[in-house]
């Protein structure tokens, strides 16, 4: 490579870094298959130092926030008091893939460079943040690392037992070094008002750009959602051939009654062109007492229900309970439902939406707008009433699970339109004709 | 208690000695919760030398079978030509009852050790039968000690595999020291021409002596039934949120769909007069993998269809695959079903049943035939084609879980009608008129 590419690095020079950059962190968090970026683990720290150091080694400022989350910027931004905020999660799920989280993380990470290696001037100041615990899949909370950021984080949420050791997440987070006493009183680490915008690039966790045959898209907004992670179906234990009808009290059926008047509300309501998902991702009955011929005392199931629009939510929220005490009554079954977690949808910024479209319309790029179907640290960061917008990287084989393959160029394509969005003032004026949406 | 007592014991004296055993064999074989005398394994063993002891202290005669079950006479019909074969199981489900199995041992025990302490004559000669292994939980087939009796354990059968260790059926029976040479060649391990009648006393698995306040009923027949032990539903994996409904492939809600379908048809089936029992005892998604917001590609599960109408077991057969088939194109989900166990109904022998009916009015009881819902022994030895009878007595809770409850003296009515029907000579005139129905 020689020494003019360096100083003005094209979009495809950083794709090799970008490359690179995402195996060393897949090679430093491989499980026995995909990768486990635990939240708020030891290795979540490392990938964050690795990350830092790597800023570092190209000139750019990297520190560690109050919320143990790596801020990046160039040198002269590092204390700039309004800034537009990129970022993303480096958490995974258990066994997941590699670019959920990381792919909006290096993204952004790859504009600071590709400014710095330039000398290219922002249109307004920009920061980069790496942070923690997205996912929900090792507390039951989402979006923790944003939540606590912005002050948000609940008592409820603090107390949430991790998966695997049952320590409480309060404890999981002090352990990598947060101090914890703005965080239970619930007080922003960040200066809310410094942020004149948040941006994440994020892969699509469904299928709809393969489909559209899109590389990257804008994105509408994020659905909603509500969620139940252990729902318990109680019953009667008895031996299988030897109870009648009559007598019986059967969890299982129970559950799938519930389950399949769940599915054939969700075909309704689509076929009627309402915006709804439903998934039952866990269910099983006791391992160490079930049997082919006996009647299981219990089953346990959860839920997540979905959607961008928050009646909706209450509808399928107000028929999961009614169909649950109508089986209980029918059945002489009872459910225990749990805590539910509730997400609200939330819609981005109309004016970084028609920005993002027009840095993509600038680079030569069909201009596409979709939904979000799963949910980012976006949505925090817009329920704060920071104007927020977010562009989707396409990926195959969805996300959360070893197989996601997102193509280097995508990426590249990508991070492409958010540079554009970055280096072009953004005009304000067509924003008055319509409030700003919280993304 | 006096001497006197002790040469002609009443059926009370053998209740509280029946109580001691059970106790004493509960204790051997406690687990956390209940009981656990595994198929072929050492506990089991223990379980029969232990009642192998118990009977030779009683001056009865007890040798291991070639099945390395232990079979126990009155010395004078140790080496009868032609007997009457009494017996049941001693393993049990995995944290079962102490109850299921083990009572049918202690019953025809009891019967021995009266009319040796008494010094009366059965009418013919009798044998009583400790076997081993007809608990399903183990192993997948169930029936095993009496089918390697009777010869028909099948070459698949000896391959089926231990759900705790994995190792195969055979290599279990082998280690146990049974010679396993006949029972590969499908060869009885006893004279099928010398077993003039089989009978078989069992705790009620389901609730019915409970409901019409009956201590003990005679059995009319068992259900038959078919009974997949692990059926896998594969889908596609993907984000909870983010597969929109026309990409998904869910494998949760096509088995809910399947299950739910089946509840129907049995309650259609039961409210037009059918027999039917319908149970999956097993569901579970994948525990290293599974997630909240994560689609499962697969789920597995249990299904157990019971009826004593060969017929409805076959329709029911038919509707599984028929409506598997309709769901596996409508969600382009796939469902393998591994291994199908049938197991014929089976009716008692019609001159069993007005024997022990007899018995039972002779008694002062108030006499009741009624449907076996659970599998046994007896149905091996019926399709052996050998006239088989049974009776029930009261349980509360079902079988094959801790609660089980027999109250003794209700075992002892049980055992008292046994007993009767031993020394009373049968009329052989009345079954002239109907052929010998198997059980």
């Amino acid at each position: 490579m020689s020494a003019a590419l360096l100083e003005r690095p094209t979009s495809s020079d950083l794709g090799a870094l970008a490359a690179r950059l995402f195996n060393e962190v897949a090679e430093r968090s491989a499980d026995v298959e995909g990768v486990s970026r635990p939240a708020f683990s030891a290795v979540e720290t490392e990938t964050l130092q690795f990350l830092l150091d790597f800023a570092r080694s190209e000139g750019l400022a990297a520190h560690w926030d109050a919320g143990r989350n790596v801020v990046f910027s160039l040198p002269e931004h590092e204390r700039a008091e309004r800034y537009i905020l990129v970022g993303s999660h480096v958490d995974s799920v258990p066994r997941g893939g590699n670019f959920d989280g990381l792919a909006g993380v290096l993204a952004g990470l790859m504009c600071l460079v590709r400014a710095r290696r330039g000398g290219v001037r922002f249109a307004q100041p920009v920061k980069v943040i790496a942070m923690r615990g997205e996912e929900s899949a090792w507390f039951g909370p989402c979006y923790i690392g944003s939540k606590a950021l912005l002050g948000v984080l609940s008592e409820k949420e603090l107390v949430a037992r991790h998966k695997g050791d049952g320590r409480t997440l309060d404890t999981h987070m002090e352990a990598v070094g947060i101090d914890m006493t703005s965080v239970r009183a619930s007080e922003p680490l960040l200066d809310r008002e410094a942020v004149t915008a948040y941006l994440e690039v994020h892969i699509e966790q469904g299928p709809v750009l393969i489909e559209r045959n899109l590389p990257a898209a804008v994105v509408s907004g994020i659905r909603g959602n509500f969620r139940y992670k252990k729902i318990s179906c109680f019953g009667e234990a008895g031996h299988s051939g030897a109870v009648p009808l009559a007598y019986r009290h059967d969890p299982v059926l129970a559950m799938a009654e519930l389950l399949n008047g769940l599915d054939v509300a969700w075909h309704d309501h689509v076929a009627q062109g309402e915006d709804l998902v439903v998934t039952s991702g866990m269910v099983s009955t006791d391992r160490e007492k079930h049997a082919l011929s006996r009647i299981p005392e219990s089953v346990e199931f959860s839920l997540d229900i979905r959607s961008q629009d928050a009646g909706m939510l209450q509808t399928m929220h107000d028929l999961v309970r009614r169909h649950a005490e109508r089986i209980e009554r029918e059945r002489n079954v009872r459910f225990d439902f749990g805590d539910v977690l509730w997400t609200k949808p939330a819609l981005c910024s109309g004016q970084i939406i028609a920005g993002l479209t027009r840095s993509a319309e600038a680079l030569g790029l069909e201009s596409a707008v979709v939904p979000s179907g799963g949910g980012h640290d976006a949505a925090v960061f817009s329920e704060a009433g920071i104007p927020t917008g977010m562009i989707f990287i396409r990926n195959r084989n969805g996300s959360h699970n070893p197989h996601e393959a997102m193509e280097i160029g995508d990426f590249e394509i990508a991070t492409s339109i958010l540079y554009e969005f970055l280096i072009t003032p953004q005009k304000s004026g067509s924003n008055k004709q319509r409030k700003p949406v919280p993304c």
